[in-house]
Formats: C-alpha cells, sequence, structure tokens
C-alpha cells in the first residue's frame, strides 16, 4: 500500500512515514515500510502496479494503527448508552444483570453479538478483549462471530460463583463446574473452523474478585498456569471494590490476584485506579498490564488511573472502552477521553480550592501517548505484533480519511504539517472517517461510499 | 410535521411529545404541538396532506430543538483540534494571534466563514454566538455568511487594546476606535440586506479584562446601555485571569464587568469557573448568564463550572464549545463532556486522595440537563424564543436519524423506552446522525444520503 503512516513506537514519540510503501505478506504480515527517497520504492512500486496488487491511498488519507479496546462487555453492547444516571447497584442489578443472563439464547446472541462486531470494526477496532457472559453457547456464537468478520477477538467465559454479590438467576453453580466450562471453552475456541492462525483467542475471565470465591480464583489461576492464556478480570477500580478486597483477603487486588496465579505476562486488569505504588511494581514485574478506561473512570470508579505514572514506572496499559460502563464504541473517543482525564488529574477540578490544593501536576498526556495507548500499548499489553505499521508486525490498520463528507477532521494545507494533521485526527475523527479496516492483511470493513 | 419530539422545558425535565404534529407559520415561528390523542391531529394532519405540506419523519428518526452554542471563537476554526499540546502563552502568541490577524483579507475570512457556518449547521448547531475579529471586513463576512445560509447568528467585534496583553500586530490602536467600531459594526449588522427579521445581530465584545483599558470597558459599557445589544466576554476563567483582574480593579471579573455597565439581561460570559458566591448571586440578579464550555474547562481553565450549583442559584447558563479552546465543533460532543465534567468535579478524580477529601458531591448533571444547557437553557440566556418545541418559539430545530449508516447510536426497540433512545442520542449521537437542521421555518442542511 502506497500511503503516509502514522504510528506510535514509543509512548511519546509519532512517527510520520511519508508517501512510504507498505508491503504484506501473503499470511497478513508487515514485510517491509520502504519510505520515498529509498531506492527500492520505484521498483517495489512498479513491481506491485504491474501485478495488480498495488493500492494507493488518495490525497487527505492515511494509515492508521488498528485500534485495540482492551475491554469490552460484548452482553453489554444493547445497552450502550443508556442507564448512565441510574446508581450502581440499580445499574448492575435491574439492567446489566439481566441482560448478561439472556445470552443462553443463540439466537438472542447472534442478534447482538453480529452487529457489535461489524460496529466495531466500522469504528477501527481492529481488536477487542471482550468479556463474554456465563454461557457456552453465546460464548462461542461471539468467537465465531470475530471469526467469520476477520476482527481479532479475545474472548472470556465469565465466571461468577460468590453467592453474597451475584444475583440467583446469573451466577455459577459451584466453583468446579465454572472451571470446568472455562476449561471447556479455552478447547472449543481452539477448535473453531478457521481459527488455525489464532486470530480469536480464549481468556480466562473471574469477573471480579467479590464476584469470585477463593476456590473458583484458585482453579481459573491453576488454569492460567497450565495452559498460559490470556486473563482478564476487573482490579481496584472503586472506592467500595478496593476496600471490598482489602478486608476480605488482607492484601490488595493485585496482590491477591498474584496469589492466586491470576497475574501473568497475559494478564489484563481493567481500571485499576486505586494500585498502591507496591502493586504498580508487582504488575510492572510480572509484565501484567493494565485497561485504562477512561470514560468510565469518571461514571464509576470514583477516581482517574493515574497512566502517566503508571508508564513512567515501567506498567504495561492500553486502552478500554469499557462498553457498556462507557458509552462509546468508539476508541478515538476513548483517545479523548484518557487525555481529558488526564488533564482532570493533573490540574484538579474543583475551583472552590486554593490553587495549590488542585492538582497533582504530573498527569498529563496529549494526543500522542494516547494514540499510543490506542495501537501499540494494546498490542503489549495483549503480548500480540500488533499497533504498529512497520516490519514484523500484523497488518491491523486502518484508513482514515479526512475528507469525507461528514467529517469534522478540517485539514488546512497550508497551516497544518503532518502532525497537526495527526493531532486534528485525534481530536474529531469519528466512524465517519474511517474508510477501511484491515485485519492481518485483509480488508474487513469498508466504508460505504456517500 | 409529523414526528416524535424530545426537549427539555425545564433542567430536569425530559419531555417526549410522541407522534405529535408540529405546525409552523410563514414566518417559521411554531404556532401548535398537536397531541396524537387531541381531535385536532387527524383534520389538521389532513389538511396538511391535502396542501402538500405535510412532512412525516420517518420511524428512528426524532425531532429536537436545534444546538445552541453560546461560545465559538470564528477565526479559530482553521486551528480546531491542534496546538493543544502546547502551553497557553504560546497557543495564543505562536498560533491564535497570528491565525486572528488574517481577517482583514476578505477572501481568506470567506474561506474560512463559510464552511464554519455550513460545518456546524451540519452538526446541528442552529444558533452560534461568534467572538469574531478586530476587522470590520471579516466580521461582515461571517455575519453575510450566516444570513446566506441560515443560521441565526450573534457576531462579536471584539475589541482589545491594553498593549502589556495583547501584541503590536493584533491590537486596537485605541479605546476611542474600538469603540466607534463596535459602534459601526452594530449598524452594519442592522443594515445587512435581508436582516430585517434580525436572525443575525451584533454583539459587544471585549475580549476579556486584561485585554482592555479602563476607557475602552467603560466605553463599551456604555453602548451596551445605550442600545441594548448582547454582550459576550470571558470571565473568571483561570487562576491566572482570575487573579489579575482582582489585583487590577480590586473586585472580580462579574463586579468590574458590572460596575463597567457590561453585565446586562443579554451578557453571555464565557467560562466563569471562579465565580464567587456574591458574583453568582450578582450575575442572578442581573440576569446575565454564563457560558459553560467543559471541554476547554479541562484544557486551560483549571477547574471545572459548577453548573448545578450556579442553575440552584438561579443564575442563567448555556452551554458552548469554546472552538477552538475545544477542539469539537459538535454540540452533542459538548453536552457529553459537561455530563462528565460534573462527574469529576462531584466524585473527584484523585485516587491518591482519601475517598472522603475527593469531590464535592453537589455537582452531577446527566443526559437531560445537558441537553436542556444546550437548547433551552441557551435560548434563555440569549433571551431568544429558542430551545423548545412548543408554541410560540421559532421552529430551530434538527431531525436526529438513528439508523443512519454511520450511526453509533443503536437502538433495540423491545428494550429502549423513547427516553432511553434520547439518553443514546445524547451519549452517541455524531454529525452523522444530523439528518435536517432547521432555523425559522428554513431548512437549512440536510444531510447527503449514502
Amino acid at each position: 500500500m502506497q500511503c503516509t503512516a502514522f504510528d506510535t513506537p514509543q509512548a511519546d514519540a509519532l512517527r510520520v512515514q511519508s508517501d512510504a510503501l507498505v508491503t504484506v505478506s501473503g499470511e497478513g504480515q508487515i514485510t517491509a515500510v520502504i519510505a520515498r527517497d529509498d531506492p527500492r520504492w520505484a521498483t517495489e512500486r512498479a513491481r506491485h502496479a504491474a501485478a495488480g496488487s498495488l493500492r494507493e491511498l488518495p490525497e487527505g488519507s492515511y494509515l492508521l494503527p488498528g485500534m485495540v479496546d482492551l475491554h469490552v462487555h460484548a452482553p453489554q453492547w444493547p445497552q450502550m448508552g443508556k442507564a448512565l444516571d441510574v446508581p450502581l447497584e440499580a445499574w448492575l442489578q435491574q439492567n446489566t444483570f439481566p441482560l448478561e443472563a439472556r445470552y443462553g439464547d443463540e439466537t438472542f446472541a447472534e442478534s447482538v453479538y453480529r452487529p457489535l462486531v461489524q460496529q466495531l470494526l466500522a469504528n477501527g477496532t481492529t481488536t477487542a478483549m471482550y468479556f463474554g457472559t456465563l454461557h457456552d453457547s453465546g460464548n462461542r456464537v461471539l468467537a465465531e462471530q470475530c471469526l467469520r468478520q476477520g476482527q481479532r477477538g479475545l474472548v472470556g467465559r465469565v465466571a461468577m460463583d460468590e453467592p453474597s454479590q451475584c444475583p440467583a438467576f446469573y451466577r455459577d453453580v459451584s466453583a468446579q463446574v465454572a472451571i470446568a466450562e472455562t476449561e471447556a471453552f479455552i478447547e472449543t475456541v481452539a477448535r473453531l473452523p478457521g481459527n488455525a492462525h489464532g486470530l480469536v483467542r480464549p481468556v480466562i475471565t473471574p469477573r471480579f474478585i467479590p464476584s469470585c470465591t477463593d476456590a473458583l480464583l484458585e482453579g481459573l489461576g491453576a488454569l492460567a498456569q497450565r495452559t498460559g492464556v490470556h486473563v482478564q478480570t476487573h482490579c481496584s477500580e472503586s472506592d467500595w471494590a478496593h476496600q471490598h478486597v482489602l478486608e476480605r483477603t488482607g492484601v490488595t487486588d493485585a496482590q491477591a490476584l498474584h496469589r492466586f496465579g491470576l497475574l501473568t505476562r497475559r494478564t489484563v486488569v481493567a481500571h485499576a485506579n486505586f494500585l498502591t505504588p507496591d502493586d504498580v511494581a508487582l504488575m510492572a514485574q510480572v509484565g501484567a498490564s493494565v485497561a485504562h478506561c477512561p470514560l468510565s473512570n469518571f461514571y464509576f470508579a470514583n477516581s482517574v488511573f493515574p497512566a502517566r505514572s503508571g508508564h513512567a514506572q515501567r506498567m504495561g496499559m492500553g486502552l478500554g472502552s469499557d462498553i457498556s460502563g462507557g458509552y462509546s464504541p468508539s476508541m478515538f473517543d476513548a483517545c479523548r477521553h484518557a487525555i481529558t482525564a488526564s488533564y482532570a488529574l493533573d490540574e484538579g477540578v474543583d475551583p472552590d480550592l486554593p490553587a495549590a490544593q488542585r492538582g497533582r501536576h504530573d498527569a498529563r498526556i496529549d494526543h500522542v501517548f494516547a494514540l499510543w495507548l490506542a495501537t501499540a500499548a494494546g498490542g503489549q499489553a495483549l503480548d500480540l505484533p500488533i499497533g504498529r505499521i512497520e516490519a514484523g508486525q500484523q497488518f491491523d490498520a486502518i484508513v482514515v480519511d479526512c475528507r469525507t463528507p461528514d467529517s469534522n477532521v478540517c485539514v488546512w494545507p497550508d497551516i497544518d504539517s503532518p502532525a497537526d494533521v495527526l493531532q486534528k485526527i485525534i481530536y474529531n475523527a469519528t466512524r465517519s472517517n474511517v474508510a477501511q479496516t484491515w485485519v492481518q492483511g485483509a480488508l474487513v470493513h469498508r466504508r460505504a461510499a456517500a
């Protein structure tokens, strides 16, 4: 593909590859990114043009890495953007759990998961780490939809068996059953027809410590250690959750997860606002990562995850939409909210406090850091070769068209540098700007022309 | 028009008028909203159908009041979404002032203001209160563009003459000249061909106290008192600005503006984060309003405007995009950021503080309050009959289509009530969902069909 590509090899480094040739193998791996002034550029371009395999992006379109969404509650898709005005307890018990309980019905599951995968691809999300439900059938439908539509999916069979926290109509009958079904789901995903390359992967998914018994957490931890598959859960999200785990286990969430064997190089914990310095050091040492969900931080977490300082301490992290605790399916929105949240943390928010007592002044991130979170950092968190436009990475990418009629990305060629254009994209791109979505070298979504 | 209409007669009251008939006079005023069970419904509908003047919204489309954006820096349009990662001083001196200084060139002004008005209409903004520049020609072009494209525009000739704060290349030569030119611009707008109904109005616009001499503020205050036209300025936005005015005048921004005669029923002050309780009482007494700009609060204001408590104290307010201090031209975005900002203020943001020291717990607003801010409250702030779907109001409205191919508003008819649909619209609508924009009974924008 002949294009100008933007990516972020590091948290604070924007790379602009202008009018480059990105070559991709038959298996969907990037084999080379050839710069315009490289002698091979003209010959490679001519070779692809002759073979009919040259694609050229038009003026005003740019290649970006595909977006990696580290935290999506797939079954909550139908309630995205509603019930955000009710207390958390009502949100869970009256909206969320009754909805999640419906996914034993395969027809219903397909009616939700088909558009979910489709719409996330349309928004530019090439990889999603999904919480499913307790239902083998529904989770299989989700995995199949990812495979069928070509999205890189990490799909978790949710486990939750603690009677004091889970409603009777939506709870594992025992730790033993939950562990066995999780193991069976790992097998199911491995054997899905067409999944030989591992486009879809299973995830061990205890909902969070409060909703799981020790026996369940121990069993899932042993499974994680034995199989090496990914792990996801929630961690130290709210004052309540953080305190609850401290009281129950005597240690923090992160330390308890570690003790249960659930903190691995392939673990992603959502939120993690209230990590202690020891927790951060432990996460960094183990190589586990945080799914930073800035939007739901505002709504449900009583505080903002300090991404900047966590990164300075070498902890892994990426970005999550947290659908439907977060209302937006767009990772561009997640980037913007990550920046906004970091400014709120940095500057403080309450005008009635004296300036000296407002903010912590170590927290700001910018649009480059946000793009890194949503792409390269997400790939790193998942231990997958995605998130950058360079040789050896999978070709998971999106084409952003700044000239589509519905675009709020307003570029002024005489005053905007390429870096300015990228900033304007991060601040104003919507799904209308996502012209094409590519996963592992395959075009999996193309926006209908206006 | 036969449609289901959503609006907010009060801050916390959502009104759903299902399958109603909205009738509009030739002058663009709503003459009646006839409920489905009203005996007149069928006869009125038949009459309009026979006359060929019946419009029916399709399933999945809804009528909302047009959006009122109380704070737009028109000349900053080309830099929307960039330079947000540089310090305020650099943003002003290296980006903003040099750009604003270019609008003496009418050709350049038209190249910016034509798409600006067009894009705001496409985003659903039916009324905008604009800061222009110091240039009579550029400001006239902006007023003409509003008139030509049918946007309700309040356009201000910016005044700024304080040498210590304004660069030599972009500053009024004297208070006298700035006052005379402001007065001339009021005349210019009144005489614009086609503006007999006052679709476009002039605004007295001292940039903010720090950039104006006392002589200028006094002169503009006298002009405001004499003419009764609208006034706009910035007020108590940042620690620096608030402190600077206190030191220079011995009183707060709001009190100083009042003393200069600039605080009237038709005054809109932007930001106003740091109003004191006395300021709020003064504003409420005078009937002046705040343009709450939640997005730029995060970036430039060192804190968040407490909208909930200001409203409880009966102070007028509405919502502003603050382009380009705010990066988004969408008032749906402004609604969302107003909610997010209110949650940050309510809950606090810093996880290292004990829970008891975090947040103020009087600040939350929801999507209904946010819609009210963006519509009815904005109309009230401007002293104009806009912002609600009811008899006597101007027909300034938008049609929101939830079924457009690029929609992230995902409605599930079997689980979503009309109120849920409205919540989903507020949380996920983008300009792609704005199918039609109406101002004073005229269709001024129609989205191109996909």
